[in-house]
């Protein structure tokens, strides 16, 4: 399968531009380690705090891949900022930034060597970000699961307006799950793409099969965002438990998350809220990561030739 | 300029895959003419029910225009059914329906001639739209302007969902303003676009300077959705009376209505909800019509080649 040649697999060193989401506890070596295998971006999470299980995770990257692989630093889950340097002696060389300000980690990563992408949720962030010097964008459609911008807005608005107005690279996160999904985001200006939900229903995600089968089960309309007039909002699966926090001024998302474990690897469903895209609606079964990298590429591919007709 | 060949030009005889969104009281034959003249598909619009001046302005089009134009019949809000006689009687060839169930008036119409498609928000409603017999979907993702499901789905989402499961044509409606945004849609899938908050804010458009320059003026994060607990759900411009509703559990958006003329007409910002689609923070200057079509299409090619450059 051809690799992508652009300015982000050279930065990255990547055969392909597919990125895996940062997600809490999910993100770790098992996961990141597949994807980085299959030739994409594997990411390992800090959303979740667990910094010293964090610490393991990525020296056990070393072990399980020889390609490159990345850390995503969540700001504002973050509380001890010794990862940073933990990061860079690792000898990690791609770094995301989310759920906060860069500025401040922008300048010691970079000076170490690392590439360093910042995740924006709108135009003026994107600007912000520029300012404080990062590499790229990772431009967050309000359609993606998870953390969000509670004035959210849609990748295929979002994306071209950041895109075109910056010179450097941009990944395209939020409704990502196959080729011509990546074809529509290159179309929009992005350089690559991020998953979260299709790499959360992989085979080697560690999630329970519960929230694998929930995913495959839900329809389009089958995701929502708490919290919607207050900060942080999140895209979560609509459950009994999230459907009775829809109206919430406020939702104590800390509390919604306490018992989130018991979701994520005990299956049960009502457990917490469980973050989660629009693209739920669009995945049918659980593939290894392999497959969906290779079937995203194929598609990709058929995808440009079937444009090129037109011209 | 070269036209766009496809299914869909084809079935509508137009040069181009471009459908100008019915706006209530807007998309009248000023601005339908010009969409029609510049060789998209130019719409006259039922959504404000002042159905004897609709019929004079479809009486309009016929001096205004040579070329191909449709009618929206806005199920909800039509009260009085002898407008689909009248469509035909006219020689109107293409219907796009909306806001209902389209299985009534599928028959009439398709017995007279006129190519039917039908305006969904969810993959459920676009098969039963399928089963009602239409000839082809306009998929609306929700980061469009206007009446919107309360459970809305981003086109990057719902498109390549719909598209990728029925064998008639998709026009593609939410998000779309310039040539990279409609190849996004026929990556997605689609076989045209529709554009309305663009077409809102052309010079040809009746609306009040006041609404144009709000919509110049507005960023990415400047509409919101009211009503998205009740139904129908309205994606609007931000502005201080919306902003008042933003919370309310139920808007009666009838009552919204009521000075709706004062705002489109009058300039009056407050005076009603400015039905405004997310693409307000990507539109930055009024043009022309014929200008906006054909800067679509020209970047639309430039788009497909360049996406090529990875085949």
């Amino acid at each position: 399968m051809k690799p992508i040649k652009n300015r982000l697999t050279e930065l990255l060193g990547v055969d392909y531009p597919i990125v895996q989401a940062p997600m809490g506890w999910i993100a770790r070596a098992q996961l990141a380690s597949a994807v980085s295998n299959a030739g994409g971006m594997g990411i390992i999470e800090t959303s979740s705090g667990e910094l010293d299980n964090i610490k393991v995770e990525i020296k056990k990257m070393r072990a399980l891949t020889d390609k490159p692989f990345g850390v995503n630093i969540a700001l504002a889950f973050v509380r001890d900022p010794s990862i940073i340097q933990f990061v860079i002696d690792q000898g990690v060389q791609f770094v995301s930034t989310s759920a906060g300000n860069p500025a401040k980690v922008v300048g010691p990563l970079k000076e170490a060597g690392l590439t360093v992408f910042h995740v924006v949720p709108s135009f003026q962030a994107a600007m912000k970000a520029i300012a404080a010097g990062v590499d790229g964008l990772i431009v967050e459609g309000n359609e993606g699961g998870g953390f969000k911008n509670p004035r959210g807005v849609a990748s295929m608005v979002l994306l071209p307006m950041i895109a075109k107005k910056v010179n450097i690279p941009v990944i395209a996160a939020g409704g990502i799950i196959d080729g011509c999904s990546m074809a529509a985001a290159f179309a929009l200006g992005a350089e690559g793409v991020q998953m979260g939900t299709r790499m959360v229903s992989s085979a080697e995600s560690p999630v329970h099969q519960n929230w694998k089968d929930a995913i495959i089960g839900a329809s389009d309309q089958d995701t929502m965002v708490l919290n919607q007039f207050s900060s942080p909002a999140l895209r979560v699966l609509r459950t009994n438990r999230t459907n009775a926090l829809e109206r919430e001024a406020k939702v104590d998302f800390r509390a919604e998350f306490a018992n989130v474990q018991d979701l994520y690897f005990g299956g049960d469903m009502e457990a917490a809220a469980a973050l989660t895209g629009q693209v739920a609606g669009r995945i049918e079964e659980v593939k290894p990561v392999a497959q969906i990298i290779e079937e995203t590429i194929t598609e990709f591919y058929e995808t440009i030739n079937r444009l090129g007709m037109h011209s």
